[in-house]
Order: structure tokens, then C-alpha cells, then sequence
């Protein structure tokens, strides 16, 4: 996977201001609106049973996000992922603490059952948990960069059918054949709730406008990570309020020469 | 319309701190807090039916916005705002995203019928749906200026009987007889998301301290288009993330001699 | 109570970065989950009635806010509450608005009756209206600083049977035996929304990892008024939304000479 052509599906991000649907946690709804906008996607939040469906088949890419889920929002994403699934929008899904609490690990389970999903993105212990790996978890951000993440990952591909995601000191992407390690990304991340699924969020806004989801997928996350690295090296000093708002800006600034300058991606044979 | 009278009103809201009961979106909330707080008003969020009508009665002004709409919020808003109407509270309504679905539209159509709305706040897309015009909508954002604004906004204040805002590039105020358009603002604000919700909570504070809402509208519109403009003469070139914050610092700075330099109101005949 | 002890309070927080379960209000879940972050604790956010009592469960404090509360969410805080309880897992409860609205005040007291809470925190209007006090409130941030606060939270704390503590211009912390006036903080927290709502998380994390609970809500008093001293210092000119974004950074580097230097607590007898 080549540099440029990572940077080029940025741009078509910017050309194209994709819909991006979400239905996502009451934590993260203002900064993933925010990172959407300043990346050059259009973000859109709709939760009714009433509307999901018709909002969903109106997107680019629809997000499902069980952050802090309940029985009226989990019927409302199998209704939103059954629309998106007749129109063909791709749909990115994040079972954050998937493997802390049972209730999110079966919740996890069903949406991947009952939706067709072209993405999954977790943590290490999120992805092991849906797929029934044995990993710890504790909380909703546990679990990083124990064990061997790429055969996990790459186990979860070809059991869910999908990209994988693993996100990390590395994040892995995968579709079970082939995959790739993004080195891109600072630590800072961890200090600013909902960057994983803000993440999960713009892997949806490069849905929408590249099918390769492999592609998609790894220019999310060489840009994201890249806009980050720039972020930290401005504004990590001064600590993590100011990191976040620099990492918004830098969301909407991170240019085709940083991306091949800075970006870092290896295939695994 | 009078700049120093559009001033006055606004050292009106710093002075009287009204209390504003806002049932907003979930994306915005967080945003709507904090822009009433900067600009110097008391934000107040409750959805409960068992409070909702006593919240409002205590209040200067009640803000209805469907952005993230449900059945029971919809609900809630009726009481709030029936419980407003008692009172002789202004209510303000903010009709995200109708025309993007039927259940949005359905709904905006609903509350203006069983609640006596003072001011509709929404872009040109989202008017026109509330009052049955023909417009174009893709999203939550979309329908900005194309066509002429001004009938429309005109058409929707006589159907409804209210004073209607349509925002876009210029804004428009009318109460169907007198028209204002007002150039300020800035296009970074597109960039933010729920710039528009907490325009109309702004509005909201306005109308609170001010019976004439023609003059509310205005001044909430002006006062908040010439703080986005300084703040974005102050830290635009460093992006969305810089805007948004220093928008909130300018939105508790705008001084009189500002709006009265910057501010920029034009009737219609 | 010395300065050392509640810098050492604070190290053993970064240390031991204990998990924050919390049942928030919509408004502030996003700053309350960057400040608990930037503190050096975790946060998780979980609401639905099937999980919350495993969350409280594996949490090292549980937080309940009733800022936008519904019968669905208080049900989710009587089975997190009792949880919590089952495992020795300290309870704190921010009872925003008792007093505003007869729900707000009818459930902060079931609540206090149904749950076995070690630190009640909130304004001196919140606090009256919870053991039937007399005290005005309007709206939910009302009430701060008339009458003799420091009776007021002895009375509460007696009543109630738990560490109270009345937040205001100077912070009043007692057991309704020993009681400490904390004189650290600044005007700014008042212009942005959830610092209440956040400090009562931030006492959540100090009580997880201090089983004093004097201590731990002392502690965590003069850490968040000092770290808001030295951001308002820094950025307080610039405006409420520059002081929100440094207090966060203020939270993360906040250090124990500045604690021990900057600290003020002194025991009433």
C-alpha cells in the first residue's frame, strides 16, 4: 500500500464531504462531530427507530458505536445497519468494552450477526472478545498490545468476515489475507476521551468514498495518526486540553506531503 | 434597526444572566452550555416529562431542538413548551435536519402546531420543510442559499405566525412584515459543529431579556456573527479546533463599541 | 490535615489510575471523561440497567449525577449504587438541582435513602434541599454562599450519615464531626459548564484510591482549585473557553510543590 495513494483517498475525503451517519456514545458525540468536520466529512447523528433507516441509506458510511449502549439504541443500529445494508453503505462498527461488561460482549456479538459490516475497529481486547479469544479486559480501554495482535486480528477477520482493525502502540489492519501495520499515532491519543472512536468514525468518512475497504481503512489511519504526531510535536507540551484542539486543526490541515513524509505503513507477509 | 439598540440588548442579557431551559441535541449540549455561559446568560438542560413544565416556567426563555429527536424527548417538548406558553416564556425552535427525514419533518410540523412558538430559527432547507415550501436537504446541513431566501423566510412567518431566522451565508429576520438581513458571521463556523443549536439557545437569551423578538432575533444574530468574526481574525488561520475556543472567549468579550463598529443590519423594503 | 498528605493523595491517583464509573448527565460527559483522563484516573460511562451493577462493580469509585436525569436513569443509578455497595465500591452523588424542580428533589432523596453514599457533593442550595433545609435555588446553579454554609453541611453530613461537602467561594468538607474550609479554586470555574459535575468525579477518583474519605474529598478539592488557579493565571484573560482547555492540561500537570505551595485548608473548630 502506497504512501500517495493513501494521501490521494484523503483528498477524495475533502472533495467529496461524505455523509457519515453515526450512531454513537453520549461521551463522544460533539468531538466526532468536530473531527469530522475538520477532516472535510459531513457528520450526521440520528438515533430514532423512526428515521435510522432512511438516514443511514442517505450516508456515505454508517458508524455503530456501543460506548454506552441500551436496548432502544441497539435496536435502533440493527434497524440503522439493516438500511445501509439494502443500499450497499459500508458500515463501520466499534464494540467499545466489548469483554468488560457480559451485556456489551453479547450486544457485540449480535450487531456482527445481524448487520453486515464492512469494518471493525477495537482494541485488542474488544476485537478478541467478539470473536471469543481468550484476552483481559478491564474497563472500556484495556487490553492493548498483549499477545500476538496480528494472528488476532487476522483470526477475527476471517471468522467476522470483514476488515479488522486493531488499534494500538501499532494499529493492524486486516481482511485475513492481506495485512498491514501502521506505525503512525502518539501517546497523547490516550489522554483525550474518544479518539478510538473518533477513529472508528473518519475509518467511515474513508469508507464513503474508497471501496477497497483495506485502503480505507489504513488512510485512516496514516492520516489520523499523522495529524496526531503533528498535534503532539505543536502543542503536546502544554498538555492534553491543548492537544486535543491542536489535533483538530491538524485534522483539517494534515496535507499529501506529511502524509508521504510522515507516514508509516509495512506489509506483514 | 439600530446598532446601539442591538448593543443595549446584548449588555441586557450580561446584565439580567436570564436562565434558558434547553432541550438540545446530544452532540450540542456540552457547546449550548457553554456559549450561554460565555455570552452571560444560565443554561439550564432538563428532559424529564415529571419536570420538564416546571423547568420551563422557570425560565426566560425555552429553546426546543429536534437534532437527535426521539419519541420521548418529543414528548417532553410538548409539556415544556405547553408549560412555556402558560407562562408567557418564549419559546424558540430550532427544526434540525427537517426535510432530511419524514420523522424529523413530521415532528417539526407538530411542535409548531401544539406549541405557540415565538422565533423558528433553522437554515433555508429546514424552513421550507416546516412550512411545506420545496427545498433541497441532505443531511442536518444542508439547503444554504440557493433560491430566494428572503420570500421564503417571509412565506414561513406568515404561515406560522412567528418570527422566523434563516441562517445561511447572510441571515434573514422577519416576523412576515419587517425583514432584516444581517451579513455578519464568519464561514469557520460551518467548521464547528452546533454552531447553528446554539445560535438559536443564543437567540433564546435574547428573547429573554427582550419583548420585541424581531429586535432579539437581530441582536442575538448580529452580536453572535461579529464575535465569530474577531474570532476568526484572531485564531482562524489555526484551524477549527482554535476557532471554536476562542469563538467562546469572544462570545464573553464583544464589547458595544464592537458590535456598533462591526455589526452589519440592512432592512428590505 | 497537612498539604504533604493530599499531594501524596494525588501521586497515589496518578499511581494507581483507578477506574471512575460514571452516571452523568448529558451536558458534561465529554469534560468530565477528558478531565478524569487528564487527572491521570480512567474513566467508563455506562448507563443501561443490564451492565451498570458489574460496571460499579469493577470501578474503584461510582459517580451518580442526576443533571439530566429520567426514570430510566435512575433505575440504572439504584442498581449501580447497589452494586457498588454489594462490593465495598465508595458512592458519590452530585444531586444537581435538588431544589430547582420537585423530581429533582424527590430523587436526589431516594437516592440518598436507597443507596449507601460515602460523599455527597454540591452547592449550598443543592445540599438544603436534599435533608429539607431551607435554602432558594433557581435553575441548577443556584444557591452558592447565603446563610451559614458551614452549619448547613455539618447538619447534612449528619443527617445523611456521609462525608458532605458544599462547594461555593470557599468549599466546606465534613463528616459532621471534623470540618475543613478549602479557600483554592477561582471565579472561572463558574463560566464553564461541568466543573460541579467534574469535580465530583475527580472526588470520585481520589476515594478510590484513599479510604478516608475527609481526605480524599480535601485532596481532591485543593488539587482542582489549584490546578484552576495556576490555568486562570495562564489563560484566564484570554477567556472562558482558553481557561477550559488549560484547566484540563492543569489537571494532568498539577504538581506536588504546587499543591503544597498554593494549597489552603484550615479546620474549623
Amino acid at each position: 500500500m502506497k504512501l500517495p495513494n493513501i494521501a490521494s483517498t484523503l483528498t477524495k475525503v475533502r472533495q467529496q464531504n461524505p455523509l457519515v451517519h453515526n450512531i454513537t456514545n453520549v461521551v463522544v458525540t460533539n468531538f466526532t462531530a468536530n473531527g469530522l468536520l475538520a477532516l472535510g466529512a459531513s457528520p450526521v447523528m440520528a438515533y430514532a427507530p423512526e428515521e435510522v433507516a432512511d438516514m443511514a441509506s442517505l450516508a456515505g458510511a454508517l458508524v455503530l458505536n456501543i460506548g454506552t449502549l441500551n436496548e432502544q439504541e441497539i435496536a435502533a443500529m440493527l434497524l440503522a445497519g439493516q438500511g445501509a445494508n439494502r443500499q450497499g453503505v459500508p458500515v463501520i462498527f466499534d464494540p467499545v468494552g466489548a469483554g468488560a461488561t457480559a451485556y456489551r460482549t453479547t450486544t457485540a456479538r449480535k450487531i456482527v450477526q445481524e448487520v453486515k459490516v464492512s469494518i471493525v475497529r477495537g482494541n485488542a481486547g474488544e476485537i478478541a472478545n467478539v470473536v471469543g479469544e481468550n484476552w483481559t479486559v478491564r474497563g472500556v480501554d484495556a487490553g492493548a498490545n498483549k499477545g500476538d495482535v496480528v494472528a488476532l486480528a487476522q483470526t477475527a477477520a476471517r471468522k467476522l468476515g470483514t476488515v479488522v482493525v486493531v488499534t494500538g502502540p501499532e494499529d493492524v489492519v486486516t481482511d485475513g489475507q492481506r495485512t498491514y501495520v501502521v506505525a503512525n499515532g502518539h501517546p497523547l491519543l490516550t489522554k483525550v476521551t474518544g479518539t478510538g472512536c473518533l477513529l472508528s468514525s473518519v475509518i467511515g468518512a474513508f469508507a464513503a468514498v474508497e471501496r477497497d475497504m483495506l485502503l480505507a481503512a489504513t488512510s485512516a489511519l496514516v492520516s489520523y495518526g499523522v495529524a496526531a504526531e503533528i498535534a503532539a510535536a505543536n502543542q503536546g507540551q502544554a498538555g492534553p486540553g491543548s492537544f486535543q484542539i491542536e489535533f483538530l486543526n491538524q485534522l483539517s490541515k494534515v496535507s499529501s506531503e506529511e502524509i508521504i513524509k510522515y507516514g508509516s505503513v509495512r506489509e506483514i507477509n
